[in-house]
């Protein structure tokens, strides 16, 4: 460990760290809760970066050319809330007084919406690294695209400061992994080797050698063996310039610096240090003894950050105003791209099916329909954790995406936790529309990079297929049960299993004109019949969640609800019971999220309030439906776990057939009240 | 890629190598569905380790010593049973012949319980390396607890074969670097290096120096260049034995090896090579055109496989039956943990509390009931995934697992995901019975595992901790809200949220004493009241689920349901409701699975259908409660995410108060039928 505590202020730079420094003290203090440990050891590195390498204009924080700055160790909160405050974003003294309370900026983990300058919502390990990754294809991405030789309108890097945690999770090596093959050399990451975690010192379990992992995945990596060297920390900055593959910094820190009891402890992690610790900390650094001080040369150095990132906007600015009357179709295109706006009659072309083009599987329809939607939206870009084929993704004529060549085209290897981590990197940078493909049961693997499009409100589109028993053969590893009632509990993430080839295309509409939400494509394997929309009506009922396919020519009695492939068995059920005598509506019902947006009116329509009887038909665990059921209704679905054999034999194995369903619809409508 | 294709039957070993890789073809041929590919490669590699180095016994497949086996790419599957049938296991040609059909021995993917000599389920990716280090991490502790000098009854080895695909999934990142810090020495990795996936050459997504990555974990690594040279596999295999620390063989094969046409395409992965490939794949191999064929050759080697397994068996029946007579407490300790069973009176001792001892978290409780089981079971072994103080599961006394000594607390690093996959192999493993820790939202990056934990019938118990927005100020990243119902929506998987001191020791006797299910413990950060048991009966009620805490004097007319921290608020409503002349009853329903498993009159009796006024409270997603309060109840949950503020200030911002039972129940009860 560096043996030295940090300098008390004797110069500018340092006046500003010790106020970081300060700051996360007081404020956690003040909260009575938080991580002071890692802003104190980071807050030389941080304002190094801030001040003089990274590319950002703290008055212009959407400035879509600014570097990215992630803090993966989101715990970490108050180094990156000090340097937004220090450098001149919109983050004043009384934000930061209110850390961590109902409403405030400051939130305990930084927040993608809550605060100026936060890119990204970070505090589940790991998740930051696969952000960065993702942020930096984008910036290659757009940069390949839309810069031109004298005018590099796109042209950022990415930092992000790492933990062990972040390095040790699962996710993050998944993603620097892809990193290394991709060469990213705009991508930088520090890594905090504090060697302190919540339990004790990181040799409690964690002994690799970083260097030599990551120089495994490709990567350049350096070292700084002191965290308040600023001038070793420089070099290491100019060194990540200079190289053409994505660095690793590993910078030997003390976590709590320069607190005289408490630094290189674990005690310092995620409490308070105690207001005789911190008084004691302020006399190390030659600070006054009160509570969020700010020194007249911290203030005199934010007049400095906002100048420089003033200047750097101005001169970007520019630049941009050449670049568009020079080149004013990319200018437009790049332009549109940032909105996240669609183009005018991007839909115009998608296919439209009829009954003889099926039968058809939906993950078939889907490539079809993305296949059409790439060359008309244009900045779509994605692929599969290495079942782009099986899941519809592959797409024919675009360029992947490869250490040489920014293609839209990702092969993301079988990494499906990288891939959802990159895909609300991709999101979040801004410009381009990211989708990722997997079956669906391997969902799970994705899940906490799912709930963090949720929370983040990224319109990332995760399409899962193979979306239940009718995997058949594979067997119950790879057969969903749980995945859709897993999904649908998450808030703000829509989830879409159509019916037929029409849905299906319809799903993806929704899904692309989704701007705050994420989706879920769920799709079928197995082969499903297209229904005849002359006789069912028009697929757009998908839009509002839940529509009416079938109705007999009296009042319906009954009504059988069903999404995707069982949908079909609903419709033969149905209609043959109207056909003897208990007349049956059948509703479509391929998102509850879609449905319950609608009006108290339009769902009232689709499921009256007098119609009791009522059976919900899903190849999935049960959970939820009764909500839609009634209690005199009834739910088939599967509450136990599938097995291997074919399709056809399983579906007639766990009943799920429009014989069980026809016998329980006339039971519950014989039963009716 | 080594050119030449694998030699004809020249020698004995090739005789039922070809064999494994005929049945491979034939089994998926006729099945219409499987992979071929990766059987055929490792046939040689397997053969060799099945018969000349696994220490396993074909007609005692539940022997305790014998060498653990893991085929992680569980796509593979055809390899294992080749083998299994090969070397003598009760997996008869008819079973192969019935390769994914329904209730074969043989299903798609390799199934825990399937099939005699499985030892895991395997097939999601990534799993297998998670299971095999838990299961050497179990060998390593029964070996230093039981074995006595001359008399090493606990030791063997285990064995997991790999994909491309297992080294990318971040699972095998975190359980290798584990097996690395804790010197695992009987751990070998097979690594099948085909440079083949499902989407083309591993070049798309995968340039990693493998060799590099695994040696920064601290492994031994060796390379064979030709997955058919017998001779250097077979030296590799020795030099595992020989290293002390895990080792990693890069074994390079081609895929399909030596159909003439599919080798080394990603075309012989997951598809039947064909007719008339197969025919010309026989001819390579000097092979008759015949299904299943398998030569006296094999036949022979068979019956040799199968001596070798009962000499070795005997050797060690001979060195048990010693060690019974020598050291008969450790005997029959050893065979206690092996069966599972609980000692006699190991619960008596469990901490109870009383009002006074409250407030108290669950976490804290837990913590108690924990530390009084780990004494008297014995055989408990976990840790946390970094979280042991938060989650409260440091054991006072317990010495922890290291490189050097295999203590019973295991400090898992900041690896979920791979803690739970050890988990898993732990459990399947036998004698331990393991458990692990960490915040009830980073079950997220557990599910994975869960998953398979219930599908495999292992009773692992999962600690989740920081509840609810109980969490408080580290906000929504930290917060579960979708996290019960995607965990009650797992088949098989028992959840249970106690909301007291008392119901969370019941909640452990419940955990400890499920054999075939796992259960997740959620527990509270924050403290709550001890319920008085003389007022609200005994908290053995948990173990049925739900059960009543408070009845009016007369019948009730309305039913609050509550679970962990809402229970409180709910009796506080119940009561007021009842003082105010709305008879309320209120139950504490803790676990749903516990509760759906009683009998109807139990469930009748808690839930009477007379009383349809109820409301069930949980703050966390609505999802599924819906089920239990009938169509004239009300859900009172959580359906957004959290936010970052003190707790107190969330229950009261987000309206989960008595104040708000109290009118929703009055609310049901007024427009009660």
């Amino acid at each position: 460990m560096p043996t030295s505590p940090a300098p008390a202020a004797t110069d500018q730079a340092w006046k500003s760290i010790n106020t970081i420094r300060a700051l996360a003290m007081d404020a956690v203090e003040q909260a009575n809760s938080g991580h002071p440990g890692t802003p104190m050891a980071l807050a030389p590195a941080g304002w190094v970066l801030w001040t003089e390498f990274l590319q950002h204009s703290p008055r212009h924080p959407d400035w879509p050319d600014r570097d990215r700055f992630i803090l993966s160790c989101g715990h970490a909160s108050m180094l990156l809330y000090g340097l937004l405050h220090l450098t001149g974003y919109d983050l004043p003294l009384e934000e930061i007084k209110a850390f961590r309370q109902w409403g405030s900026a400051t939130p305990g983990h930084p927040e993608r919406g809550a605060t100026p300058g936060v890119e990204v919502t970070t505090g589940p390990l790991g998740q930051g690294v696969g952000n960065a990754v993702g942020m930096a294809m984008a910036e290659r991405v757009l940069a390949e695209r839309f810069n031109r030789d004298d005018l590099p309108v796109v042209n950022h890097r990415v930092w992000a400061f790492v933990s062990d945690g972040d390095l040790m999770e699962g996710v993050a090596s998944e993603a620097a992994s892809l990193a290394g093959h991709l060469r990213l050399g705009k991508l930088t990451l520090v890594y905090d080797d504090n060697r302190i975690t919540i339990d004790g010192t990181t040799d409690l379990a964690f002994s690799e050698d970083v260097a030599a992992r990551f120089e495994g995945y490709g990567w350049h990596v350096s070292a700084v063996g002191d965290g308040n060297d600023l001038e070793a920390i420089r070099k290491a900055y100019a060194a990540a310039l200079a190289d053409e593959r994505p660095t690793l910094i590993v910078l030997r820190t003390v976590i709590a610096d320069p607190a005289p009891t408490k630094r290189n402890t674990s005690g310092a992690h995620g409490a308070p240090l105690g207001a005789e610790e911190i008084r004691r900390t302020k006399e190390v650094m030659d600070w006054p003894d009160e509570a969020f001080h700010v020194p007249p040369e911290a203030h005199r150095a934010t007049q400095r950050a906002i100048e420089r990132g003033n200047d750097a906007y101005g001169t970007w600015t520019t630049s941009w105003q050449r670049y568009q009357a020079e080149h004013p179709p990319e200018a437009a295109e790049l332009q549109r791209w940032l909105t996240g706006e669609l183009p005018e009659g991007w839909d115009a072309d998608l296919p439209a099916y009829g009954p003889g083009d099926g039968p058809l599987a939906t993950r078939k329809a889907s490539a079809g329909a993305l296949e059409t939607a790439a060359g008309t939206v244009g900045n779509l870009i994605g692929g599969s954790a290495d079942l782009a084929g099986s899941t519809g993704v592959a797409l024919a004529g675009v360029p992947d995406f490869t250490a040489d060549r920014a293609g839209l085209q990702v092969h993301w290897g079988i990494r499906e936790h990288g891939m959802a981590a990159c895909l609300n990197g991709i999101a979040a940078h801004g410009g381009l529309r990211p989708f990722g493909s997997t079956f669906l049961v391997f969902s799970d693997y994705m899940k906490p990079a799912m709930r963090l499009s949720a929370l983040m409100e990224l319109p990332v589109i995760y399409i899962g297929t193979h979306d239940s028993i009718g995997v058949g053969e594979d067997g119950p590893t790879h057969q969903p049960i749980e995945h859709l009632a897993m999904l649908r509990a998450i808030p703000n993430l829509t989830v879409i299993r159509p019916a037929d080839a029409n849905e299906t295309v319809e799903a993806w509409r929704a899904a692309l004109s989704a701007s705050q939400t994420p989706t879920v494509l769920v799709l079928t394997r197995q082969k499903l019949p297209v229904l005849d929309r002359a006789r069912y009506g028009n697929a757009d009922g998908l839009r509002r969640g839940a529509y009416v396919l079938f109705d007999p020519v009296t009042e319906p009695e009954a009504i059988i609800m069903a999404t995707g492939s069982e949908v079909h068995p609903a419709l033969e059920a149905g209609e043959a019971l109207t056909a003897d005598g208990v007349p049956t509506r059948v509703v479509s019902f391929p998102s509850w999220e879609l449905f319950l947006a609608q009006s108290d009116s339009y769902r009232e329509a689709v499921l009256p309030s007098s119609v009791r009887a009522r059976v919900a038909v899903e190849a999935a665990a049960t959970m939820g439906w009764h909500r839609f059921t009634t209690d005199d209704g009834q739910v088939i679905g599967l509450d136990r776990f599938g097995a291997s054999a074919p399709a056809a034999t399983l579906f007639q194995q766990f009943d799920l057939t429009a014989e069980r369903i026809i016998a329980a619809t006339r039971d519950v409508w014989t039963r009716r009240p």
